[in-house]
């Protein structure tokens, strides 16, 4: 017998599932590791990432400005400052201006849904310190005392969950500029003034208030997670907090964490793995290649198209993982429409195909190179083969499935079966119909009763 | 023998072509409207409309912001500023936030260029008279004095002329809060000082320092051409002025002038003849179907959408028109990456399809309904017939072709011939070969010596 | 017999009173100049000149701030601009705030009559060519499109006829940055396309519209009264215009004009005579001796007090002029209070001393060195004496008035009649009182009938 | 043998002098209030107040405007933000704006020094909690990360200190709206989160970092000093701060305290005993009388003149307070005109009364009316009689002196002793020369030798 990757997972649960069984995680990684990823996670695949705050007034190099301004000393944003404000003017100046006044969190949301996300991370704080609701911790700045005099967590949130959608929030541990913060770092991090004062009592009221289903914890990688008391944290979250269970969060606890401890992996931005890793993970990637806050620059070259991002994110499901594409609105509340487009492209794209992404399993194979390259994903004895490229040809060979008598072939979005014929030891060819339009360019076969 | 349009045109050429053969032209309709346009006009088929000016800071509603504001009083702009202003703010205090730091000409040129149109018009003065260059008539409101502190009609006019297209310039004749002019209309158009001491010097600096290749008059509506001294300033742009050879214009030149008299004819805006018209005409249209100026909350449903775009000029050349297609800049200076894609989609599709447009007559039939709704064009004995939705189907067939045996059927994009056959009477069936894919949903089936 | 200065004007009446006799003036000098100055004039003594314009935003340097910062090029205004504000910021955008939210009118007017002024002189418009009315020749450069939204010559002058002041109007002829009078100045003056759009139309109308008791004409420097047709508006202000009986204006109407042509003499900026001159003149001084607009970083030093503002009038008066004090009120339209302490200061001590002042002639002798400089004003047979510091001690000597047995002689504000006695040939000895307190440290003895 | 007060004090400190003794404050009111004050305090008489921060921004209504705009929610001031700005603006707002640009240190030390002042108390932090440091306590609402970009307390600081005043910084212990106070106060002061992370740290980094002279508390009212930790702060200030030899520091450091408990006592606001207190206490006094901060719109009449401050201060002194006269700079960083007249005027009147002020101690009697009103400062067997109106009359009776044969009487300013007589039993009677003029209306009669 064969011992599925579920067996597995259940096995472990039986070892650890402390929570739903009534024992308790205790804080450190061994057991906080062992927690099982809450399920929903697994299924939903595809979400979209919202990075948004006062880094959307400049709208201009990216979300670091403030860094690569006043840290960095960038030129180019030491010049973009000079060229266009008046010498004092400072990065709190910005504030007033995050206006949002066109946000309409249903509107928002709206473009959400249709691009067939199923779970939303917004940024509630980015390293720049500015929350996107009014913590008493982060008064005077924040959506609440400041620029939307609104509290954007949410205002987004009720609009999301609305629409049966999962909620996340993204949390940023460190603030660049936080002089509190920068003191502790001074001290080698032996201090802990920041994390006591500021970081934690936050991060625990978030977690009361807005009771987020994702933690995409950041910004923690200056300093050991025995300063950021990131064990501690995950242990009340796991056990005691609103969210217990159901709350995902990812590997960003502190300095050697990422890609070892937390939840999923995010490992580093845009992480990309070669082959199938063995713990869930999840890539991030932003529509704007170059930016994930809004750039009132960009220029189209600088931006994902469809097909590219559909490429991405099949990969990506073939591969066990989620994918989070990333849009920043601008300070006045709207999201750009090429990113509305790539978001309702995807969405069309996913009304035919989604079968083959939403709460799929990694196939035992999850690519070859057939007729043109093919990603795979499974759902028990159906198998989804998707290709990102028109093959321009009539007839598609497959290597990797073994077919039986029972085996039926369908393109995803035309009803009748098609031709097939099986290939000696493995495989089959199939007898392509014309191929739908899509600006998406990308279609899938749909193998039932295959091995 | 039937006489051709070419012919016609040139006969009348030989009674009025009056500043190539050393005539002149008289102040009178009768003689301006005999000029023949200049030929580059009718080749070019396609250009770009901008609309640019300070509507492009609130870019809220549209570019008639200021006139629904404080004209019109319309609820939704006068609830926009209140809701979003302090209550003493001013049209005028949008200028200094009209700021144009991102603008690059040749940047902006070179996706104009890209879109495969060969003219672009630039509003040099809309309805809320800010010109876009210095205008010694108009001081403190233009974009020298105020916000941009920039010559925005010589800056994109070199970067435009660099790449050898045309260069037009919209002028707005009436100025909706002007004093002078609204002192002029009070008295039933009885005085003319705005027009003496405004609005004609304006124009002649206008086209003696810029040399306009065309000059899109618009604002004219209120009083009639004789008190703008319309004929006045014709006569002397085609006789006297530095353009006299090349300048086109419109209709738009007074009360009851326009589809009448002057240039080429646009008629209303957005205008669209439903069959063959005998006068040149343009259709100028906007992306945004809201707005031609930038608005910061367009959405993606109120856009046009790129096949819908093709299919707009398709029928436009087919019916002998020149399509002018509007985008609007920000106040940043950038063209929206919507935009953006939008422009260059339809250079990748002209890339291939170009020949079928440019320099094109219109056809002895325009348009027929063969499998799919089919546009015709023409050279000479070469006739495109321009398909905007796949036909999902092999053989194709069009009914008002004559063929003969010298007959050549191609697909623009593919290099072989197509076979095909003749139908009784007249008309052929062609066999389609797999469609290559475009965005743009519109393919060219060409037919050499055809009748 | 004597002839007196009042039997000469009667005279030179009865040869050029045109006005009142039905002739009219011609537009030369030689008539214009002979119309006498309307009586009110010399009877009121005291005025309040007001600079308001844009220049009271920056508030910096003086109301030439952009002359200073763009014409001459000042390091001290560029630095200024760098070190405050952002580098495309320009002269207009400063109207924005040109908010005048406090103002006003008869809080304003309050002070001004609180401080015995009996004119008033607003700029309408300074160099800066910013009217402050609705121009309809300065469409969007004027303080009804821009800044306050409102007409400030209009509201100004209702609460200070209100109170039976005169109210004069500033009017400069050229305007810095104007670019038709740029052409007009590159020509040599030969074109004048500037006087005819824009200076003259304007001013036409504002007499029109305002009816100013006085035109204070300024900017006229740089051309010739033929220039401006100085002569043409005169002509038409003293005969047909609605103030032809009651209007005043200076000497500013073009180069050379000054001190020579034009209703009373200003002469250059702050002049003032060494001896009784023989053309009624007025001397115009600011309380801020640095500048005559607002400035937003005065300092005590730089401002005149109560005691030095009380000699100049005093000097002024004894030598027949006017006195024109002014005062720039702020952007937010208030009279800074140390500018109001001034002007009720001079109230104070008017109220007391006034009849020493108002409607007086000048004295055959101007000044004396008695116990302390005296200077001279006299109504028929009685003399003034008024001396601007404290004797210190209780004896005074005047050695210019002739007594008679008649002779009687008064402390201004103290009711009982001094002891005096005469000396030989002429003069005579008072016995002064305790000299009641007043920070204007000025006092007056009023001697009844002497010669 | 009569015990004199400065006897008293003496054996009081043999008791508590505990830090020159070696002996340590208790953190009890016992212990504390029993420190005697520093001896400089009593000696100087006369500082300068000067109230600075976000709200001289508005500078409007008070340095209440948060509280009463959104907090009392009083009409004036709602109407005032709906009439001037948008409806989304934000007392945050305001803070970039607060520029400071024309802030030179010197010039307003040169201003207070020049006032005869001897120290000058600066608010570090008002109620809306804005830190005129940068404060890592307060981050991003401060005058460093904010407005001025500058270190205010410290840059006034060095500028007083080079002049060898004494520097004091006024701390409001609560803030109006910061959440986590208000959070306590919610919770009845039974949580002390405000206290622990914000108010005492931040406080005593104040301390350690800019040394004040005196700590001038306020904002204590809501809530007992045991919530304040008042006591713990005190006892650390008096035994282990930097400044425990020098620091003076008031009485408002918890409900119920002020009158009774800390060091001099403030009382109310503006509080004036009416006869001889027991202990050492402060007047504080605005020019403003109707605001602490500088007001856009102040008038003339709202302020008091020099006469009533000197008057003021004469009655302060004389029953043994100290006189702490405020003026609000504006945002800008100028003291205005008026207020710096005021400064000058006061600063003259001191130079020559000066010695019958600094120094000082009120002597038997405080006052009598005799010519007219009059008030006693004594120096040992030297007495100060100063009266604030001009008698007008050269006698002028005394009753409270006791003369002997060695008694001398003099006016402060002028060389020569004055005739006198004594008067039977107690007084005497002087001849008062010419009073020299002093815009300040104030004398003083010198008495040495008397009882």
């Amino acid at each position: 017998m064969q011992v599925t990757r579920g067996q597995i997972s259940l096995f472990l649960c039986l070892l650890s599932c402390a929570s739903s069984l009534g024992t308790r995680y205790t804080p450190d990684w061994a057991s906080l590791d062992a927690r099982p990823i809450p399920e929903w996670y697994d299924e939903v695949k595809f979400g979209i990432f919202v990075h948004w705050g006062v880094f959307s007034v400049p709208a201009f190099g990216s979300e670091w400005f403030w860094w690569y301004w006043k840290g960095a000393q960038n030129p180019n944003y030491i010049q973009f400052m000079t060229k266009n404000y008046p010498p004092g003017f400072s990065y709190t100046d910005f504030a007033p201006e995050f206006h949002a006044q066109f946000f309409d969190p249903d509107e928002m949301a709206d473009i959400f849904e249709a691009s067939g996300a199923k779970y939303v991370v917004l940024t509630n704080k980015h390293h720049e310190g500015f929350t996107n609701w009014g913590s008493p911790y982060s008064w005077n700045w924040n959506s609440v005392d400041n620029g939307p005099h609104r509290d954007l967590v949410a205002d987004l949130g009720a609009a999301i969950r609305k629409r049966s959608l999962h909620y996340g929030l993204y949390n940023s541990l460190y603030e660049w500029f936080n002089p509190i913060y920068l003191s502790d770092k001074q001290s080698g991090f032996k201090t802990r003034d920041y994390v006591e004062k500021k970081a934690m009592p936050e991060l625990y009221e978030l977690v009361n208030r807005y009771k987020p289903d994702l933690i995409w914890s950041d910004g923690d990688w200056e300093a050991p997670d025995t300063y950021w008391n990131s064990t501690g944290f995950l242990a009340w979250l796991y056990n005691d907090s609103p969210v217990k269970d159901v709350v995902v969060t990812n590997d960003r606890w502190g300095l050697g964490c990422y890609c070892k401890h937390g939840g999923y992996y995010n490992c580093a931005d845009k992480f990309t793995p070669g082959k199938l890793p063995d713990h869930k993970w999840e890539k991030c990637q932003s529509v704007d290649t170059i930016s994930w806050g809004y750039r009132r620059n960009m220029k189209l070259s600088e931006l994902m198209d469809l097909p590219s991002i559909i490429k991405d994110m099949v990969y990506v499901v073939a591969l066990g993982g989620n994918y989070l594409l990333n849009v920043g609105p601008t300070s006045d509340g709207m999201i750009a429409p090429v990113f509305e487009e790539r978001l309702r492209g995807i969405g069309a794209w996913l009304k035919v195909n989604g079968e083959a992404i939403y709460a799929t399993k990694p196939w035992r194979v999850q690519a070859e190179n057939a007729t043109v390259p093919v990603w795979y994903t499974s759902k028990s004895s159906t198998v989804y083969a998707i290709f990102t490229s028109n093959p321009m040809q009539n007839s598609f060979t497959l290597s990797a499935p073994k077919t039986s008598n029972s085996t039926v072939v369908t393109l995803l979005g035309s009803p009748e079966p098609l031709k097939w014929a099986p290939l000696h030891s493995s495989g089959l060819i199939v007898l392509l119909p014309d191929l739908p339009f899509t600006p998406a360019d990308a279609w899938t076969l749909k193998l039932d009763e295959v091995a």
